[in-house]
């Protein structure tokens, strides 16, 4: 008889949702991808053509999408400001759920989140931090945990992206939480799992700028952002994210120790070609960030497929992704107030006026 | 209704042809795994667990499993000495075939799978070069196509193993055709697509020494070697194969054109982690071939399944496998007698005496 | 007749001292080594053997030695509390100074030595930031000049030195003026070369921890420290700054612009020497700043003398020293608070009251 | 008083020759040129701005400029054709000789310095190798000895001129010795160091093309060309040299042991600048072997005059360098020749009539 397989559904067939569609269908073995739903006409189109005829029905109603016969879990790629709702909904019906990050960029919404995965500790919840599935993060890990680089004490992490002149980011500055949160939420997961998710911030700064995208100032928004946010037990974090890099994806984490340090992508690379030629030696970069990570989210569905089938627990906590997007707010409000945020040692905020 | 998938079966069960199998069974969406062949004891229990349960049968007899209900297909992983009688077999039962390299040590045998294959057009028929599937080679094929080197005049290719304590590689020379077959093969292979198939050999020099495996020397092999082929029309390929790297595999190429050159792994690296401590800088190199070429057998058994499937053509001829293996063996041949080999511009050999 | 050469005297000989001294006997063709200074036993020590028997004249007195017959400059490598009151009395006698960085810690002391700079233009007076005179940060700032980068819009530099567990830098901590003072004040000197001088800070903010120096903390310092600059006009340098590093001195300096990046030292090395061993591939790296920057260091000598002999401008003013250091000092300042500092667009600091 | 300085003299003020001078005019402590020689009006106008203002006396015959008062050495950088003439004529005024490489391209004539060298023991007599004063390749040999690679078995060595399209080349190849002798020379200069100047060729071959100068062919010389040598002892060094890089000098080589590898510049780089555009990320490499050696150089008349004024030993016997041209010649007779060369243990030629 053959072993069982994960019955999951995809919501939301955009961009990412296409590519976790498919992970989910070719790329993960023990997972069926059985239903995939989306409200949009052109993915409709798409998903007729690349899932239909492998045996995945196809709706355009959510509620619909989560009674189909025999699904266990979703996987949700829809637009950020669903995804709390799909998350819950899911949850409702008994279905594991992967879902895209952020959970939602207010707090509060991602905590009902939180709270009502509580309430079924035998779902498997997990908010998909690509990175935590990458081998050369997962490498620097190991590393740090056999103790090669002492303490570590600071951390550098950048998020940048390829500049793209469409105008695409100006309209998604909208609803994107801003770019602390969209962007640097990586980096401060990262912090999460490297300094431990139980620190506590002491205090945070940041600074931005709009260098290529004046559209974004209407949204209070920047296209380039230098954060720092230090933490009790002396450890500190900086971040770096911007969307104006000439020559494509560089995402870029130092951790550094007391014995030692760790980098992750100092050198950004597309492949390993270099071309030598009369103006000197060349190496290309991924132009986004799938480029990058592309084997990080197809590891990302074959662990959270086994997880579920199996009752493992998953790489990283649900109450993690509270806390990335909690410090990515208050990054962005740092920013844009142009004022530092302090706390004290419980994690409560000390006002200004108390300063 | 479900599009048609490449029903195929897998001969042999040994450390490549596991891979295989898992590749087909799990990672080529338009492929399905339904049988297995191996007459190996531990092999079988191995796939008693990791096969059969996901509907794969097992033979311990080749010639009933290419008899398989619906089979299309083979990938032939065996050992070398049987792979030309197996494909030669599927090909008379009319299926595909995927064959490791090489198809045979003996270039007489190679040919006769040539002329099998040429009498059924009609089928799929693939020696293995895993390289012709890598994203870095073939960026660079498409570079040089694009004329970014001008014309390619020098290759410098190497296949340089980890250095392996264990024995094997001893008992290995007996049947493996010598390190230029075995290793080189594929710089050879490379040679031909990044030169053109046509080109002929003018000289053949090759040396050698056993620097680290004394045993080799019984069976006429060498633990190090170098040759350079010379081509007609201004071409040289020059080759290092070795079995002795302290740090791991290091297969690097150079094609160096009139106005440029490219490089192909110039460094090697596990992955994007370097740890700094007090001696200084460090990166990793992988283990073993599989572990710089795992996403190029992939696509190797992806591209096969298309191919077979749409009637596409193959990206590499079969005649150049033997093209690869020939041109290897006079490499060996120069290596042991320690005499140069020369041709005439019809790739007629010189004989010595003639010099 | 012998062209005239810059008869010169050196005022210290401490380790940097040293190599001044020697870089202006050995290393400077168009200089002459008159005269040296210092009120160190062990150093006059080693000065008999390594200066005087080249021609030059010991003395345990500055004031003497500045009034040595025929003296045209001197190069003052004394301690930092000194270097000022030198430097102005190096002028009332009529001698171009070379003085090592930074002319004070204290910003009115610096103005001291600009004004009576100011009083005498025939005067080259320079204060030594040596990565001015170092061949990649030249060319990269040729590059700039191009126009390869677009607007240069984010600025990240790093100093980071070796750990040095002696002790050495925590009683050094006592005059050092704070880490941003003494280190990143190379950084924010590069900051005004690629910004340009006349950029305005807009805030500050800046945060440290005391990782492997605890004893730093009774001098109100820090190991490792980071810290933002704003400046108005939508620009960015941010920096960090450790005496942590396992590995050696790491200074690393990125350029961001609106259509390209530039780095410096995104790779730190010792010399091209790769070691493949067992645990991967191995690079070394300086242990020290003058192991990366010596040649920039014999640059400056003698792009100093020819400055003096033949009255060209110098590569960089003295008013920027003096900003240098002020940045300097207000980012220790907000790390040592732990408040933000912000300016008008005049520069006039905005006390917190106001905010 | 003061220390005794050698007083040199320079013959040859060409490319090279100016370089010579200018090092020890200025880049070389204890040493003071006195005198220069040469029969070229430009190279005698350019030394009457440069050199005569300094205090050197310049000639227009070498025979008087070895007889200028107290003159203890020359540096030789004339056409390599009077370099041995030259070389004995100072050696018979008692000199000490600093020579550009080649001595002569005739072993006969090497030969003949070397006996006369023999004759006067007291003298310091150098043939200027200048990797061997390079800090990598001294940083890799001390690896070397340190046991880290363990036993040396195969080295790849190649220098690589980038193009130039002048004409230079061809003109040169009339008396250049051929590229083996003009380039590679270096490259098994190297070879003697680290496998020891005792090892004895076994056998030799060679191949090669002429790619971009068609012009080499009627001087029987190539653009490329790729030679093996194999020594007695299980070592192998095998040479790539080339005329055709379009992106600069890249002069690279490796020690594989039978522990480890040792490379030297495996990427090539100008300096430390990467440029990040949206070709993806670039790095320049230096234009000629100056750029690349300068350091080498200086370091080579620093420590020839050391070796004169103080009785210390050299760093490369002369013996090596009459060895290293030998190799150099037989591997250019194997490449014209297309035939291997053979040696028989003790070093003697084994004719091809033998065979």
């Amino acid at each position: 008889m053959a072993p069982q397989k994960l019955k999951i559904g995809a919501a939301g067939l955009g961009r990412m949702g296409k590519r976790h569609a498919i992970n989910f269908l070719n790329r993960s073995p023990r997972a069926e991808l059985v239903a995939a739903f989306t409200p949009d006409p052109d993915e409709l189109s798409w998903a007729k053509i690349n899932l239909e005829p492998y045996g995945v029905t196809l709706y355009q109603d959510y509620d619909k999408m989560i009674q189909h016969p025999g699904i266990m879990a979703v996987v949700i790629g829809t637009a950020t400001s669903v995804h709390a709702e799909e998350a819950i909904k899911a949850m409702e019906k008994n279905l594991h759920v992967l879902c895209e990050k952020p959970l939602s960029t207010s707090i509060d919404v991602c905590k009902e989140v939180v709270a009502e995965a509580r309430k079924r500790p035998h779902l498997k919840v997990m908010c998909g931090f690509s990175r935590r599935f990458d081998e050369s993060y997962r490498d620097a890990h190991a590393k740090m945990d056999q103790g090669l680089i002492g303490r570590p004490s600071i951390i550098r992490s950048q998020t940048c992206d390829k500049h793209d002149p469409s105008g695409f980011f100006v309209a998604y500055a909208a609803w994107s939480g801003g770019v602390f949160v969209d962007m640097s939420v990586h980096d401060i997961d990262l912090t999460l799992w490297f300094f431990g998710d139980d620190v506590t911030p002491k205090s945070i700064s940041a600074h931005g700028i709009t260098a290529v995208q004046p559209g974004l100032k209407k949204y209070n928004d920047f296209d380039n952002a230098v954060g720092i946010v230090e933490f009790y037990g002396g450890r500190i974090a900086y971040y770096y994210c911007s969307r104006m890099m000439a020559h494509g994806q560089e995402d870029t984490t130092e951790i550094i120790g007391t014995e030692g340090k760790l980098s992750i992508n100092a050198n950004p690379q597309q492949n390993l070609v270099n071309l030598y030629h009369p103006g000197g030696i060349t190496r290309e970069v991924p132009a986004h960030y799938y480029g990058r990570f592309e084997q990080a989210f197809v590891r990302e569905s074959i662990e959270f497929t086994e997880a579920c089938l199996d009752d493992k627990p998953l790489p990283l906590k649900l109450t993690n992704a509270v806390k990335a997007v909690e410090i990515g707010s208050l990054l962005q409000e740092a920013l844009v107030s142009g004022r530092q945020i302090r706390f004290d040692e419980t994690g409560k905020r000390i006002e200004t006026a108390q300063l």
